[in-house]
């Protein structure tokens, strides 16, 4: 038995709404949105917490084995009017599929020899949705965020990581400096992306892996955190824009690290 | 002397609006809209022809001296009262600085040796503002682009292209696999990205350049343009994710075509 709601005013309504907008609300909820077949999907196949999956009845005959196989994952599945779909949705187009996913923090230990990202107040949703997504495909270990980022969680970031979300290891750092200081310590190579004094991409020796260092897309990374470093690397460049964007920057940077 | 317009209705609040949104009238009159003081400065350094530049009295004090250098290259000055530019302005936070800019497709001839971006079908504004800045940064000789990408003069290609397209030699086709089938009887190679039968970037060599191909963000290359080319090449992936975004993957080409 499902329950269906028209009504704006209901309290599950209300609660996906605060759920996509405020950064803030999901953390205190410990649970965030995806939209869209694929990401509910991509959400049932890595296992998530499924609390509880909302469909409009179109979407839900038009795709019928998936909208089965994400129900029986779900602990609760609610359907809901079209309009109220619409307004819910953060696509102009939306397919009328949405889940709130239990986040979970996917801790875990650097290693020697592994390939991490470390991000450092990244603030485009854009920019770390691409940047998840990347860092999947070429198959880094994991993604270290400093606690200033953009939230990992909002509607964007998911979107953009096409899923990498659920799977990537994603872990939150306090303070970033610090925690790149403990990698050099512990033997595992940190570098830092930095114009200043760093050595071309092309004559660094990326063989035992380690953590690839990406800073803010105006400012890049910060001072303390770059003297935190084994080593400084830069993407050579010639042309007269100043710098790449910041998911360019990082696709060269891990792939050099991952694949070079 | 310049002059001062308050009403919406003038012809040229008219004429920029309808620049800022519509591909087809910038296309008829030759000419597009560059928002932003580091634009608009970038415009007059590339010796852009400026057809018009509209600013707000208080960001013309602000910026005396820039302010100047533009008004002496622009043909027309024009102060817009604050809430017309906000009105006009495609961002939350107007700077008060824009300019009607001539169109020039600045054609070029592919060469043996050197490194050129060839893009097929990209749809979102975003590529290919980013790819066009990317090209540049690395040191590409320039940017062929099949008829049906996204119109390269919209204000979200200029403003994420950080003026690239006043720099770059950027070339468009009619016919791209025709172009490509050329190129390759000229002796320049033509690598096609796609994950079909396709050699590994990392076994692949780029040292007599050429062109790297880069397919529609949903469907890649055509089959065609793909039997045009020379070579074939991929970018080794681990994860799960399908692909990578458009404008990572032609970071990581170009890198590898250009630096690698």
């Amino acid at each position: 038995m499902t329950e269906k709601i028209t009504s704006k005013d209901n309290s599950l309504i209300k609660h996906i709404a605060k759920l996509m907008s405020s950064a803030k609300y999901r953390h205190e909820n410990a649970c965030f949105v995806c939209e869209g077949i694929r990401l509910c999907m991509d959400a049932v196949f890595s296992g998530a917490q499924i609390i509880c999956f909302c469909f409009t009845e179109k979407a839900f005959e038009k795709n019928r084995e998936n909208a089965g196989l994400i129900c029986s994952a779900a602990k609760r599945c609610v359907e809901l009017s079209a309009p109220l779909f619409s307004k819910l949705s953060g696509t102009d187009t939306p397919q009328g599929f949405l889940c709130i996913v239990r986040s979970e923090e996917k801790s875990f230990k650097a290693e020697k020899g592994s390939c991490y990202a470390a991000l450092e107040r990244i603030q485009d949703p854009s920019n770390l949705g691409t940047i998840l997504r990347t860092a999947e495909a070429l198959g880094a270990d994991g993604v270290i965020l400093s606690s200033d980022c953009c939230d990992v969680y909002s509607p964007k970031v998911v979107r953009g990581s096409m899923g990498a979300v659920f799977r990537l290891p994603v872990c939150i750092v306090e303070d970033l400096t610090q925690t790149v200081w403990e990698l050099g310590k512990k033997g595992i190579r940190t570098f830092a992306s930095t114009p200043r004094n760093a050595v071309n991409i092309n004559e660094t020796d990326f063989s035992d892996g380690g953590v690839m260092l990406i800073g803010n897309e105006g400012n890049g990374l910060d001072d303390s955190t770059i003297d935190a470093c084994t080593d400084r690397v830069m993407i050579p460049m010639k042309g007269r824009a100043e710098s790449l964007n910041a998911s360019a920057a990082a696709s060269i940077l891990l792939y050099k690290l991952i694949c070079g």
